[in-house]
């Protein structure tokens, strides 16, 4: 028998806040954050200064998930076109999985309408990451405007995971003939 | 002096359920609902089943204005292409206006994450008709494919708004010729 370290009540209300924010939105109660994550309010206060503030965390936690779950690995050896390809064939695939909502960096955002609130902030960070990913793999793609083929392949990704999210598009023979038109007239072969 | 006929509980409800939910979310509470309106809840329980219904209701009752503050009017005379583009100048203008959140089709059905929500099926359909008018102008261009081209042009409107409405793109520069290179690559002149 082994005996495994029991998350403590910080790690059971982020991954609370995670998974109920994602899956009912960030209007959740602190009641059923506290519930779910088996830690009484004083707790949380203690803890976090405010839901928000928890939630802010519980949404940069997650961020190097996201990104592994995205973005190729560093210096894979891959053309830049096969390594923006690669971004989309996940979205594509993470889309048909169940309890897909989309983006939670997305939806968060639109949720909240209030850019100052601090899982705003944290979410528009972690997206300009990846806006920053996709500008560099132009550049070394020689995309003609590699700054307009960046903010053309983020609004793609955008419209797909949000798409897919609300469950009326299934991306299946879209995203990536689209991807592939914005490259080639982008001239990133 | 004329004399106006003065909104009944019923416009003023439908009134504030559309500013309120578009401003702060579907979330917004029964209480604030009443006070924006100067309705009692006793009489929003009279004419609406539920605070759902009522939101559902309002998005129905802002449909006209949607359809007509996006889409060319019938029988234009301008070319299809023409009409898709006259599509995605209104979104680019309506991203810059202040208060813009996006499209509320898509951030309800974001926001509920219920996609048999009552709210949510009306948003669904609304979204559906754009859909089929990018599908028809799309067939009527001489698209290659006018399904692919109408499922990427909802992809991008969809992208574009919630981008815009979170206040991390402007569109300018970028919705046009992206619209334009999926135009291209359809063939459609």
């Amino acid at each position: 028998m082994t005996t495994e370290a029991k998350p403590g009540p910080r790690e059971r209300l982020l991954e609370a806040a995670a998974t109920l924010t994602y899956q009912d939105g960030v209007g959740i109660g602190v009641e059923a954050l506290c519930k779910a994550a088996g830690v009484s309010k004083r707790s949380l206060y203690q803890l976090f200064e405010s839901k928000d503030e928890l939630v802010a965390a519980s949404l940069k936690e997650g961020a190097p998930a996201y990104v592994a779950g995205l973005l190729p690995p560093a210096d894979d050896g891959r053309s830049p076109r096969d390594r923006i390809l690669h971004v989309f064939e996940q979205v594509e695939a993470q889309g048909r999985a169940p309890g897909f909502h989309g983006c939670r960096y997305l939806s968060v955002q639109i949720e909240l309408k209030d850019q100052r609130h601090p899982a705003s902030r944290v979410a528009r960070r972690i997206k300009r990451n990846l806006l920053t990913f996709f500008r560099t793999e132009a550049e070394r793609g020689g995309a003609r405007d590699p700054e307009l083929l960046a903010r053309q392949l983020i609004l793609v990704f955008d419209g797909a995971s949000a798409r897919a999210g609300i469950g009326v598009e299934n991306l299946k023979g879209l995203i990536t003939p689209t991807v592939v038109t914005l490259l080639d007239a982008a001239d990133v072969r």
